[in-house]
């Protein structure tokens, strides 16, 4: 298992794991509670965007697994991040052209949890993600990526269009979706292939979008702008699928 | 505007908007106050799932738009559902074959809206969701819908096994998705279509799945058992696309 949601119990092991940068899902506070370091840890808890509950004693101490909760108990994540070079390696074993789905700044996690899924399943080696301005790999990820956590590598880059630059140099070819590209259908998705999916609101950032070689179209019947993310991220992926397939 | 917020304010107005089946999305109740009307008001609230939130006077003042909250203000969905016969007379309008989308107890609002904007940009002439254990059109709805949800058509249906009956006798094909199908490629999906998607756990329900006419299967490359239903939905609707266009 490459995921794991763990406890952390007390005060000083909370504040630690707060400090240290570790992704704090959920944290259970006694309430009424007005100890400094408590305090502290709420204070941290919002700045990172943790859902805080308080509860009485009693809660604290069916939830504990030490006995040590000090009044404070929280739920980590944890996940070990894969390198861009073992995505290679998983292609090559495979014998396959190298595909990756990289994303450039998806924020809402059910998003993120659903590309990872369908990553898994259309045959992708991995998918880079960028350490800034995106969601990360919490528990609500892990469970809409329904077990595709487990299996499929993730990567978390400090520059999304360093790695690309990388990967051009070894081959690969990039492509991103944008109304006013080329017919998707009309595009050769056969080789070694990165499928960028843009940001919900903004979609591909500038810089990333003069790295790809393609941009891909997809067909527009109706009256408003755009798919949402994840759902692009299916269309365009299978039609990579598709041509793969000499379908 | 298919789909407008309204407020409602004042004790009996927001009990009686909950006794007549309106969905509220929202209540906003006086801090504290013990009255018996707003005592039932919270109760019927939580019973639907509607998000309870105890604010100070000062606040209800604020949101007041008629200054006669009398402690409680609601938020309600008010969406104009459209009939299947609509959809088939839109589909004539347009001189296309018809083209729907049938939601088998899909229960995430954020695949609804998703799924609704999908249908929108697909081309599709309406989406056909169950009464019973089904996501309503919500404000979450609205939202993910991006839109959609003013252009494309909804329809509430008691029956949905029934609405097929009707809609085969017209003359419509369905498909639903299964990894046991055939696969989507394969299958001819240009004529006068419904597309199926089954509940995020479950599936398709045995009754609707005896019903279809074809059974679609999206390749799986993968190590796990499905796609997000958002994004199975687009993948098939979107190789729909690619028949009709002739790629």
């Amino acid at each position: 298992m490459r995921y794991e949601e763990f406890v952390i119990e007390g005060r000083n092991a909370v504040l630690e794991a707060f400090r240290s940068g570790k992704t704090i899902d959920r944290v259970f506070l006694l309430k009424g509670c007005q100890d400094s370091l408590v305090l502290s840890i709420a204070r941290m808890a919002r700045k990172q965007n943790t859902l805080i509950q308080y509860v009485p004693k009693i809660r604290l101490d069916q939830l504990s697994v030490a006995g040590k909760h000090q009044g404070v108990i929280a739920y980590a994540a944890a996940y070990e991040y894969a390198s861009v070079e073992d995505m290679l390696a998983l292609a090559k074993e495979k014998g396959e052209p190298p595909f990756l789905f990289l994303l450039d700044g998806i924020e809402d996690p059910h998003n993120l949890g659903a590309i990872i899924r369908t990553a898994n399943l259309s045959g992708a080696h991995g998918v880079i993600i960028p350490k800034r301005r995106a969601a990360g790999l919490t528990a609500v990820v892990a469970k809409t990526s329904a077990g595709a956590l487990n299996y499929t590598p993730v990567a978390k880059v400090t520059n999304l269009t360093a790695v690309m630059e990388e990967l051009k140099r070894e081959g690969m070819w990039f492509v991103c979706a944008d109304m006013d590209g080329t017919l998707m259908y009309d595009l050769n998705l056969t080789g070694p292939l990165g499928i960028i999916i843009g940001n919900e609101g903004e979609g591909v950032s500038r810089l990333v979008r003069e790295r790809c070689d393609m941009t891909a179209a997809i067909p527009m019947k109706g009256d408003i702008d755009s798919l949402n993310a994840s759902v692009a991220a299916g269309v365009l992926a299978y039609e990579a699928v598709r041509q793969r397939m000499g379908k």
